[in-house]
């Protein structure tokens, strides 16, 4: 069955099996396919290199039109992809000169010279670029497919679309799961490996909720006092927390969309800064006549509103800041993000509660 | 500029557009050009008939491959899709009876019926289909392109992978956004509107605080007995609410991959208990050691010990449960869930962990 795949396929199923299996069905294909795959593996997982295949067609930029249909015809269907829709134009060293779509080489008469009708290749893609690179050109080019170049510009490999449409869905699942501290996730994922997936973030979480404890027990004589205050600390923490998954949800998916780059990164901390507070007065205003209403307490009506409107103004600021920190830092902002974020929330928001409390209160 | 645009990405820019500036642009336009444009802007927003274009290539059922690129090549360039990967083929009432890839049209013989060599559509797309419905179909089949059809399998458009991609990209970052409840975002958003965006689900969430702090109110005699009860608050519901987001995060992408359907559910639901059980215990486990350590009073230990590990199993069960009913309801999982999912875990966190401990400590 391996046989009738196209390549990159092919080496997608066998990266997932163990060596010596893999081994014993490499020998099953025929010695060409063999190759191609065999050189597929060659390259990291989520490269540009894994997701090309090796069948493409390519013509000599001195060809007319007529020349490449028949050269096309001639072929046996099996050395041909199974769908292609542009064909590559190479100079007698293999570089890349140019692109022709097949529905233009369609309506081309024959004798027209490919030189004449071919287009130039809008992106460059090297083997060794990440694949998520790969998609955001396919999404800025609206690109079918895309030849694949290496440093000497010699055409090694062709990318389809269908391939990049698989690579935008796991991307942008990944985000998902990882904004929640998950690392993987699959339809027939065991219980196994479910726990080995969310139990390091769960561990990660009971250290900074100790931390939170800790900055809690500061405030034991104030508590003491005021049991009210008890009440009332999951309202700030938790709407500070809401805040600031908010800010964090928009400035990933602003990164992952290269809408946060240059002059568009002051402008959003901006509008960040701004949402958190008006959010923040809103928020933090309503909540405080609740507290009065209920505890008829108007210094513990002022308490929650200050300490409210400044945990949001933090959330909001660290939202955005610590994905773009941690991306400057090179790491992924949907992984390494949400710790810090809701760590900072929560020991900000105890701390001026608890705080403002023991001084306005006791 | 919009004359030059293909009719979908045309109506794409249009719907943006204020009605009466959307009239007078139109009159600029060709005639022709304006009917496509008007009927693609008759479909709903996030259906297949917005995103087809009318410009593709069909052939009568009886030609041979040497007529359909003559007459491909006899057409003006304007009447042709600026780009296409396959030509339909229909009967004389424009019924759809198949397709042929431009690339198997190249490589055949001039004097080959096309009845001979056209391939059987492999999904039907009507134009009131769900966008996400489009976007599934293509990644199912691995599609470039597919025809549109009316109810009676009239030809009525081409739908190309280009703006399919943007559909898969625009779903996956809605679930996104959606998970940390924001309705709406983008580059250029404006403080208003991004304040707009976010406040219904803070004002919610101040809802649901509130009725946690009701809660813990409930136990206010016990927790000013033992004020350690505060400081642990914190730990109990932040953990719990990490294992809820980690399984409703897999669930939300398992059901936008539909990952999640018939026998699949039982499974999952398996796997998500037991996941929550194994991680309860172990991080409760965890948590009771530090108590102990902390507290010194093994009776604490136990009740946060308890708590923590039913606190999980619940969030687990809900993780799961809340997104597959909701989608049963017939609503979008991503947007609704959250709410429900957190606010039960709080509820029960507090809930268990303050009424365990006036049990057993008082």
């Amino acid at each position: 069955m391996i046989g009738h795949l196209d390549s990159d396929d092919a080496s997608f199923l066998l990266s997932d099996l163990e060596e010596d299996r893999r081994a014993r069905i490499l020998t099953k294909v025929s010695a060409t396919d063999r190759a191609a795959i065999e050189s597929a593996l060659a390259f990291d997982e989520e490269s540009a290199g894994r997701l090309m295949q090796r069948a493409f067609v390519a013509a000599p930029v001195f060809w007319n039109v007529g020349q490449a249909i028949d050269h096309m015809r001639s072929v046996s269907e099996d050395d041909l992809p199974e769908n292609f829709f542009e064909i590559y134009i190479v100079d007698p060293a293999f570089r890349l000169q140019g692109s022709v779509p097949v529905s233009l080489l369609l309506r081309s008469t024959r004798d027209k010279p490919l030189k004449d009708i071919m287009k130039e290749v809008k992106a460059t893609v090297r083997p060794e670029m990440d694949q998520e690179e790969v998609a955001y050109i396919f999404r800025q080019y609206n690109l079918a497919s895309t030849p694949v170049v290496d440093d000497a510009g010699r055409l090694t490999g062709m990318i389809t679309i269908d391939d990049v449409v698989d690579v935008i869905q796991e991307e942008a699942q990944e985000d998902i799961l990882a904004l929640s501290g998950v690392s993987e996730a699959g339809v027939n994922q065991s219980v196994f490996s479910a726990v080995r997936a969310r139990i390091p973030w769960l561990a990660v979480n009971l250290v900074t909720a100790f931390l939170a404890s800790t900055v809690v027990s500061l405030f034991a004589p104030t508590i003491d006092q005021h049991v009210a205050l008890a009440f009332l600390m999951p309202v700030v923490a938790g709407l500070g927390g809401n805040a600031g998954s908010q800010a964090l949800a928009v400035s990933v998916r602003a990164i992952a969309e290269r809408d946060l780059e240059g002059p568009l990164i002051r402008r959003a901390i901006r509008r960040e800064s701004l949402t958190a507070i008006i959010n923040g007065l809103v928020i933090a205003t309503l909540a405080s006549l609740v507290v009065l209403a209920w505890f008829q307490d108007p210094r513990l009506s002022v308490v929650i509103l200050i300490a409210m409107a400044s945990t949001f103004t933090w959330a909001g600021l660290i939202g955005i800041l610590a994905p773009l920190t941690i991306r400057r830092l090179g790491l992924d902002p949907a992984v390494a993000s949400s710790v810090f974020v809701l760590t900072s929330i929560d020991l900000m928001g105890f701390f001026v509660f608890l705080g403002l409390a023991s001084l306005m209160l006791v």
